[in-house]
């Protein structure tokens, strides 16, 4: 059955929390008294089909159903799990825990997205505060993967789980903090920054622009993958943490670091900070550096996924845990094999297509050479086979372009195997948008002993596996345009 | 002629240093008084050998020669630039830079590493103190692009025009500090960032591992493209800055912000913090993490290269800049028409590689992709006459596997126009490692109205060129392999 998330509080983080469970198959009911919530949540919605399916190799849920609603008692029916995103004021935020004690299901997580409020805070005179828990997340919700997951006392360790487990479904990763601070932690460091970067700029040492270079040119880069310690871990060299530590350590004496009063919030420091980033930016549209931030972070996301590294292996887990769920994670023996087979089913990832928003030539042998990879696992040539010493090296491809595809379409291979015997694996594609055929790809590929290099036959179980397909589909035709070749010079 | 740079001080900042000078041409001699400064320098130089050529898509030039010198003035001899990265203490410092005004040529830049200290703390008493500025770079050197270009009024404009023109062409960014001040700007937030820190692994808030990943899956990936005011910009939305000022500002006045002294520096805070990172990280060698890390970069640094944004733009603007001056350069005026032509020379990046270290397949048409454009704006179908509405699409592509390619591998592309007449263009590209060739592409492809998507004839200009490149090449025969098609069922 469907399950339902309320959202309590729409803006860019609610709205952000809206589209992650959406596009994660939930349904979404949204309280929010802003008239403009609705066409709000719309633009957090549209950047976020835009950019999410582009993290997965798979295929995401169908979307849930979206709805809006004038009351908490009545966005919070059936949720089970409510999302807190109003203003960041004490007494507000106390007055609709009190009212969700009285309408929310004793089942339900009920998290807040606050940046600064302990969980005790909020928990504080609650009928169920065992109900009250800190999940603060990051803009761009929708995909950054972090959850600060901020508990009491109050809250039981099933109900922790719970917690967690619904965090890590919508492919987002849960960040215990098991020891309640302000502004738990990440927010600690942005605001250590944020104070530096204001004397920075109101004492004329550098603009925001300078600001924004030393950091995406330098450190930030460092952090996107490796964070703090890790990165001076290595920077210690072999001698280790004690020997960075022993290093550096003392820099913390020198003259900068007494640098910490607050500089005053004036009207001209909001004005030369404001000023400056005009002068930086100002040529876009807050909503075309929304895109180009996301289309940069898929890039970036997908990049360390390739690494299977840091960000990037969520990603990679969360693809196998719905692809488990779907026709293409079945199995061989849970397939028909008199038809084609489905070896493929995602989105068309942003960063597979071209300035024209078109999918790139080469991405179209990617979607070919994962739809093999996929073929190859389902006869049984699988990591474990490959680690043993067996795999098959492609000889030759022959694409052939019929249509085009763009950025988040869905696309679908289907395979027919035309030769799969002894050492000879000939395999023929079809890419499918929709009912269209947007290109194929036949392959010739040899089953190699990964130690000489050389052609061997494949191994009992594999061509057990190809014998009983090519039963299957004995006495079938050949798909159209197998065995075609390219155009002769004429 | 071959220019010169002089290491003073090796290690892992000055190895970085020699290794960035060193792989884009230049000569390196190195004095540095620890006995084992030659195996650290030939570690760093081994790491960017693996990772630095990886960010480029065209040829780095022929690598310098490394020396090493058993003094200053023996390592200085010839040198346009001296980078001295001794360890961070003012009177050794100033020490060196007295001997350097003896030996170093008034026309050369010398540059410091350092972190903390002002160039005016390095000029003090020189006899020639225009001569020297900061120039702080960033772990690790080879591949992360931000230069720290410190300077005060004893630096003339042309002298600082002359620095950053040559930080420029090592394919680094000059960012220009003009008014100094301790520890100069990206070293002040990560001073913040550690104090912070500090304080939440000695307080019990979160350990190391929670902290990497606090950042990493959360702020760390914003900062890596658009850093600190631009990400806020953003989130304040359409009301842009002043918006996120107004709301955002006053958070420094709450209590958090008041925990700023700095925690003691005990015995124990080293062992809690080195004895967590161990538990996080000790399962990999310093080494093996120095392999990740630049892996992790190069992938993420690409994907930025594709958005053309950031750090990936200074890249795209580096391979102009040393493609206009290789053959891969030349325009077609200037070439054999006769023979083959070059239309792509580069090493096999990283993130091309699967898990072995072998070339991917979807690489070998991401390869030959390029080819074609390049082919394509050889013959005048460049970025105007796309803009104008006219460009080629690949019908059909035929790839034949011959040998494999690895990481690193210098590859060339060669290119056979077979036809090349109307709204006709096949290709016949031949991918070369040395002198075997490794796989070809074969491409048909047809020139398209881009705004109707059918085919057209070619413009006059690409039609008189592809005229000059038939006439050039008739009689020769077809290249070997040329039309052959894929094995059919068997």
């Amino acid at each position: 059955m469907t399950q339902v998330a309320a959202i309590i509080g729409g803006g860019v983080i609610g709205g952000g929390w809206a589209a992650r469970f959406l596009l994660n198959g939930w349904d979404v009911r949204v309280f929010d008294p802003d008239p403009e919530a609705e066409r709000k949540i719309g633009e957090v919605l549209s950047n976020a089909r835009r950019a999410l399916p582009s993290l997965s190799d798979v295929p995401l849920p169908e979307e849930g159903v979206l709805s809006f609603h004038a009351s908490i008692s009545e966005a919070v029916a059936g949720a089970s799990w409510v999302q807190e995103s109003v203003p960041e004021r004490l007494d507000l935020k106390q007055r609709v825990y009190a009212e969700l004690m009285q309408h929310v299901g004793a089942g339900a997580v009920i998290g807040s997205s606050t940046s600064g409020y302990k969980p005790s805070e909020l928990q504080d005179g609650l009928a169920r505060p065992g109900q009250v828990v800190v999940t603060h997340p990051f803009n761009p919700v929708y995909l950054l993967p972090l959850v600060e997951l901020v508990t009491t006392q109050a809250n039981s360790a099933d109900f922790v789980a719970q917690a967690k487990e619904i965090i890590t479904r919508i492919g987002m990763y849960p960040l215990h903090v098991k020891k309640e601070i302000d502004a738990h932690i990440a927010d600690r460091f942005l605001e250590a920054v944020w104070r530096e970067a204001l004397w920075l700029v109101k004492d004329g040492i550098a603009t925001t622009e300078e600001i924004d270079d030393a950091i995406r040119y330098g450190f930030g880069l460092r952090w996107a993958q490796m964070g703090l310690f890790d990165t001076y871990r290595v920077a210690g060299g072999e001698a280790g943490m004690r020997h960075f530590m022993a290093q550096f350590g003392p820099c913390l004496d020198l003259p900068w670091t007494k640098l910490m009063e607050v500089p005053e919030f004036t009207d001209e420091l909001v004005d030369l900070i404001a000023d400056q980033s005009d002068a930086q930016s100002g040529h876009m549209s807050i909503r075309e550096m929304e895109r180009i931030r996301d289309t940069n972070l898929v890039a970036m996301m997908r990049a360390l996924k390739w690494a299977d590294f840091g960000a990037g292996a969520l990603l990679t887990a969360q693809d196998k845990r719905v692809r488990d769920g779907t026709a293409l994670g079945a199995p061989l023996a849970g397939r028909d094999l008199a038809a084609p087979i489905l070896v493929l089913d995602r989105a068309v990832p942003l960063d597979w297509t071209d300035y024209n928003g078109h999918m790139t030539e080469s991405r179209y042998l990617d979607a070919f050479a994962q739809s093999t990879d996929r073929f190859m696992e389902l006869i049984g040539c699988d990591a474990d086979y490959i680690a043993a010493g067996g795999s098959y090296f492609t000889a030759e491809t022959h694409i052939r372009h019929l249509d085009e595809a763009h950025a988040g379409d869905r696309i679908r291979v289907t395979s027919d195997m035309l030769v799969g015997q002894g050492k000879k694996l000939h395999l023929f594609h079809t890419m499918w948008k929709g009912d269209v055929a947007v290109a194929t790809g036949e392959h010739f590929l040899l089953h190699v002993d990964l130690a000489t290099r050389r052609p061997t036959p494949a191994g009992d179980g594999v061509e057990a596996a190809m014998t009983a397909i090519r039963e299957a589909r004995a006495g079938l035709p050949l798909p159209e345009g197998a065995g075609a070749f390219i155009r002769s010079p004429s």
